[in-house]
C-alpha cells in the first residue's frame, strides 16, 4: 500500500507526497526532526514536527525569494544574518550575491544543520564556504545587543509556534531593527495568506508598530498548503522597488529557476482579499 | 477515521481535503461526475473522474482570472463564448462586465450543469441570467462553421484527456481562431507549469502555430497541484498588457476577492523555468 506524507492546515486541506524510505529521524531537545525519501520528482523532504519545510524539488521556490527579493533593494549588502534556515538554502542564495563579505546562520537547532549537511546536499551546500559563519544558538538571545551590524536580517523561521514562537514578538523586532545598518532591509517568511490569514493579520500589525516601512511579496511554493506564500519586507527607509541592481541581477537570474527582474517587480502586487487583511 | 480525497499527479504529490458526505456521485456518458460536502474551509468539492475541478471556497482564484485577463484586455467585448466551464464560475465572472450582451455557454456535459444548479449554487448563480445561452454540446462540433461572431473566446476545460481531448488540437484552435471577431482574444486554461511542463509545452507549441501573439500567465490555484496554474493568452491582434479599461476595472475589482489593476499587470512576469519551457 502507497504511504502518504500528509501536511493538513487546520482549515481541513493541505499536501500529500508518497512517501519512501526515511533517511534521518530524531528528537532534537527543540523538535522532532525528519527526512524522507519521497517517491515523487519532490526528491528528499525535510520536516520539523511533522511540518514541512522544504523538499529537494521546490525548495528553490522558497529560497530564491526570501534571498533575493530584499537583497536585490540593497545596494551594497556585504553582511547578512539569516536566523532560523538551518537547511542552508537561503545562505546559498544569499552567496549568490558577490558584494557579500559574510552571511552569519543563527540557528537555534544544530541537529537540522547536521542532517541537512549530511541529506540534503544540494540544499545546504554552501554552508561551508569562507564566507559562511555558523552558530548554534538562540537569536532571541543574539540579537539582543546588536547593533548597526546588518545590512540584510532573513528571518527564514519555522511558524509561530513551538521554537519559532518568541521569533514573533514586539521586542524580538525591535532588536532587529537595532542590529540593521542605515539602508537595512529585514525580509521575514510571514506565513499563508490563503490559509493562515489570522497569522498573517497578527504578524503585520506587530511589524507595523516597529518598521516605518513595511509591505508584502508573495509567490508561489507547490509544497506548501494553499501553494502561496507571504514574506514581510520591512525597512526605516527602503521603500519595495526602488532600487534594482542591474549588473548583479543580471548575473543572479543566470542562477535562478525563478528569479528574473520582472518576476521581482511583480511580487509587491497583492490580490484583494490580502490588501484587505494587512 | 478521517477520510480524504486526493489527488496526485503522476509527479508523485498533490492535494488532500477532509471529506464528508458525498451529495452526487453519477456516471454521465462522459466521465464520473462527483460533488462532496468537505470538512474543511473549501466547503463543497467538484470533481470530474476523480479529478478536481473547483470548490466553492477557492474557485475565484481560478475563475476570476480566466475570465477579468483577457477581457479587461478589450475594449468593448460584447459576445463571449465559454467552452467547458459547466459550474458556471466563469459566465459568472464575464457578467460582471456591462458590456456584454451575449455569453453561450457549450458544455458537453449536461450532468455537470444540472449537477453545479442544484449543489452549487454560489458558482453556478448567473447560469439562469437571460443573457447567457447554455448549450450542451460538444464545442469541436459547434465551432467548426463559427466565424467573426465572438470578442472573447474561454476555453474552460478539464485536462487533455477524457472529453477534454479534442480541446487541445491544431484544427480546434484554428477554428475557435476563425470564430473570433477583429481584436478578439481567446484564454485556454493551460495545465501546472510545474508539475505538467510536458503538457505545457506541447499546447503552447500548438498554439504558436495558430496564433500570431500567444502569451502565458499565471496565478495561484490552491486546490490544483503545485498551488500555481497557467493560461494561455492568444489573439491575432492584441498584445499583453496593451489596454485596460479603467472604468470596468474599477467596477470589476471591487466585486472581486483577488482582481485589481497591479495584480493583472504582474500576471505576465513568469519564472525562469516557464520562460524556458516555452
Amino acid at each position: 500500500m502507497t504511504e502518504f506524507y500528509q501536511e493538513i492546515t487546520p482549515d481541513g486541506y493541505g499536501i500529500a507526497i508518497k512517501r519512501k524510505n526515511t533517511l534521518f529521524k530524531e528528537q532534537s531537545p527543540f523538535q522532532k526532526v525528519e527526512i524522507f525519501e519521497s517517491d515523487s520528482t519532490l526528491g528528499r523532504v525535510l520536516t520539523l514536527d511533522d511540518l514541512m519545510m522544504t523538499t529537494e524539488g521546490d525548495e528553490f521556490h522558497y529560497h530564491e525569494m526570501i534571498a533575493h527579493i530584499p537583497m536585490m533593494h540593497h545596494k551594497n549588502p556585504k553582511n547578512v544574518l539569516v536566523i532560523g534556515g538551518g537547511d542552508g538554502g537561503t545562505v546559498r542564495e544569499v552567496l549568490k550575491h558577490d558584494t557579500v563579505e559574510k552571511v552569519v546562520l543563527c540557528e537555534i537547532d544544530g541537529m537540522v544543520i547536521d542532517a541537512c549537511k549530511k541529506y540534503l546536499p544540494t540544499i545546504s551546500c554552501e554552508l561551508d564556504n569562507p564566507k559562511c559563519e555558523i552558530l548554534v544558538k538562540d537569536a532571541i538571545e543574539y540579537i539582543k545587543d546588536k547593533e548597526n551590524m546588518f545590512d540584510i536580517v532573513l528571518i527564514d523561521s519555522t511558524d509561530p509556534m513551538g521554537p519559532g514562537e518568541g521569533l514573533f514578538t514586539e521586542e524580538f523586532y525591535t532588536n532587529v531593527k537595532r542590529s540593521l545598518k542605515p539602508g537595512g532591509i529585514v525580509c521575514a517568511q510571514s506565513e499563508s495568506p490563503f490559509s493562515q490569514s489570522d497569522a498573517v493579520q497578527k504578524m503585520y500589525k506587530l511589524l507595523k508598530k516597529v518598521f516605518p516601512i513595511c509591505a508584502t511579496f508573495t509567490s508561489n511554493i507547490p509544497t506548501y498548503p494553499g501553494g502561496y506564500w507571504a514574506w514581510a519586507f520591512c525597512s526605516e527607509t527602503v521603500e519595495p522597488l526602488s532600487y534594482w541592481d542591474e549588473r548583479r541581477g543580471e548575473a543572479i537570474t543566470k542562477t535562478c529557476k525563478i528569479y528574473n527582474k520582472e518576476y521581482h517587480n511583480a511580487r509587491f502586487a497583492l490580490p484583494n482579499y490580502l490588501k484587505e487583511l494587512l
